[in-house]
């Protein structure tokens, strides 16, 4: 890693600043001054002039991705078992690997491989759940500082309708959350808590209620599962008979956005009232098409979200999602929505690949702050493309450059990737 | 290239020998004998014993994967324009791409980044479609010639409703094709003509009844599209009146399956008494989920097809399909399949990988011969896989680490490739 924080990036720099909106600026100059973006020129301004310079000419420079959503235990195994739905996915495949992870040092090895792959994608900024075990998380916080990467992580609670070997008590995941907080919140520079019940299912009232009142106490964000599965839906107005709906239990509790920054990751069954509530207390919607894809969740209506401007972003949902990769969320975000103008709503118009590109850098990335673009002020998180290997005679304009490297690039094509102004690959 | 046809092969061996089932080997040695597989083995049999060994201890191999459905020339626009509908997108995006070939430095140039790429790809068949130009496809069979990949090749066919710039009189078309078969069906050792009318829409009858005479006559097999989107349907349904459906207008002029080895690409939304018509005809489907997915034409019910035991492949339909890789075709055809039981019938199974990788390895390749498998007799075409990238301390089955791969794997994880006992890569 270098930390130098003010320097001069040559290449052929694109990014979006609103949605389905693309500004390109081809071999020109963009300024990170202590870690923040200063600008694109096509001449090195005089202020600018000492800078040191990294040279990518001729090669694509696009702002680093936001993953929503993605559960790092989970990652062992990435793309197997893609024959269950949730429920019975949960139980037979994901819940018993998530229990390994008591073991320290099956955690350590597995979460160097998570963070390594990580690294080496286009994401910079992640949200992403641990194990319900606070050492296993401290020791994935660990790890995942040294990345680079600025990731909000963490401990999952599951106090009911969970197997025995994967749960705690009431008091127990109370108890050890605090603890969590107090030794994580203030000890990284990139890595910082975020308050995980696991979904309503397999949390107490008397836990949501307490894991909210920790968030406005500690001023933590929060994030869970929203509206993935129609068997979930059924089971989470059984449990919760005095909610309007799944949406209405977390708001009920007071874990569902307004001072709480809060992502929900799924949403794909919503109805219109919880729509609206997500619209009114803020809540970010992850999309995760690959997983809901595998795992047969339904497809959920983004272009509807999109109109009703919704905080909306991608997740990748490793391991319901199979690849960590960013580009491949966003072309199955752009497929399944075509999909679903096919079966389900001929009226609803298909994404675009802008607009996608769009959720997966500044759409994720305001969860962060002024992350995902390069307009003057945002954090300086950058990857570098190597596109040359998909040129051919036709030649390309830069936005159709872009286009071919949502499609076309896997992680072995970002030969350079920085977040908040630090090199990290 | 090596052109070494008798050595052994040692890795981890994986290959399917029927539909949902898989056969494995660790640690084991496949022999290849004069261009053939001679089985696997756990120790070297004494008779083998002087082969040469290639040692890919701790790599994966599997049977090399058909491609049963490319367009050549639409590689130049790979993962571009995905938002366009078959009719417009063929008017507004293939076409105009497809006639620049008839200039022969863009041919050449277009050409030799595609057969770079297919040669780089998990594929060793295809069966490609290149433009209607005579001199510009012969070159494309001169380029892959020298790759060592085993390629059926179509000068393309149309001589009506089609851009002025890019069609043919029925005359030149017949005499074009006649020319082009003569010039190529003997030229080459991996690289043979196939027969190539682009649909019925672009297809005279008069031509259509003379293609099929000279595929009778040269004892060539046929390739074209069939029910790819509603549209197209009713289009071939206005223009031939007097055939019962898109797949009768082939029947009726005598190109569909029978003597005639034919692959109908798509077949998305045939009736039943074209399903029956196929396989009565013996005509491959080549389903290509990434094109029907992008340019919105429909899912195709592959479980169907197996049910009614169907000669079926995968076709990456490049560029319809964004990607050339059959790893990623093998997931979408998985995902597609999953889709298709959420949207649209709840009593068909979804696919499994089992099911799919048999479809890009013996079902497809089943079109070239004795193709697809390691089981004795059949043509050596194989991919060493290094996977120790995706191995963590959870630990993997074969039948794991295969399914794994067939998620994760990238052209550029295949290390070594051969193609008929030739090393290609």
């Amino acid at each position: 890693m270098v930390f130098e924080k003010s320097f001069l990036v040559k290449g052929d720099i694109v990014y979006s600043d609103a949605i389905d909106h693309i500004v390109t600026h081809e071999n020109s100059y963009l300024v990170c001054e202590n870690g923040l973006v200063q600008g694109v020129f096509k001449v090195i301004p005089e202020q600018f002039a000492a800078f040191p310079l990294h040279d990518y000419e001729g090669c694509l420079i696009v702002p680093g991705m936001t993953d929503l959503h993605l559960h790092a235990p989970q990652h062992t195994f990435r793309g197997l078992n893609m024959h269950l739905e949730l429920i019975d996915w949960l139980e037979h495949v994901a819940f018993p690997e998530e229990a390994k992870f008591k073991d320290l040092a099956y955690a350590k090895e597995s979460y160097e491989i998570f963070a390594r792959d990580l690294k080496n994608s286009a994401t910079t900024r992640a949200c992403v759940f641990a194990t319900l075990h606070k050492k296993a998380t401290i020791l994935l916080m660990d790890i995942l500082e040294n990345t680079g990467l600025k990731c909000m992580v963490g401990k999952v609670n599951m106090d009911r309708n969970s197997p025995d070997y994967l749960t705690e008590s009431t008091k127990d995941s109370i108890e050890n959350t605090i603890d969590w907080i107090e030794s994580t919140a203030k000890a990284y520079e990139n890595t910082k808590p975020m308050v995980t019940p696991r979904f309503i299912p397999s949390c107490s009232d008397e836990l949501m209620v307490e894991l909210g009142r920790i968030c406005r106490k500690y001023r933590l964000p929060l994030q869970s599962h929203l509206s993935e599965n129609t068997n979930e839906i059924d089971w989470v107005n059984e449990l919760c008979p005095d909610a309007s709906g799944y949406a209405d239990a977390y708001m009920k509790t007071g874990t569902f956005g307004g001072e709480v920054p809060t992502i929900m990751a799924h949403c794909v069954h919503l109805t219109e009232e919880e729509v609206h509530l997500i619209k009114d207390q803020k809540v970010y919607v992850a999309h995760c098409p690959s997983s809901n894809n595998n795992i047969m969740s339904g497809i959920a209506p983004v272009r509807h979200y999109i109109e009703e401007e919704l905080n909306l972003g991608l997740g990748s949902d490793i391991a319901g999602g199979d690849s960590m990769s960013m580009f491949r969320v966003i072309v199955e975000t752009i497929k399944s929505s075509k999909i679903y103008t096919t079966f389900v709503d001929r009226s609803s118009r298909p994404l675009t690949s802008k607009e996608v590109f769009y959720l997966a850098t500044k759409g994720g990335g305001s969860f962060f702050g002024k992350v995902g673009s390069f307009e003057t002020g945002y954090e300086f998180d950058a990857l570098v493309i190597k596109d040359d290997i998909w040129k051919n005679p036709r030649g390309f304009t830069m936005e159709e450059r872009l286009e071919r490297a949502l499609y076309s690039a896997e992680d072995r094509d970002i030969i350079v990737k920085y977040c908040a102004g630090n090199r990290i690959k």
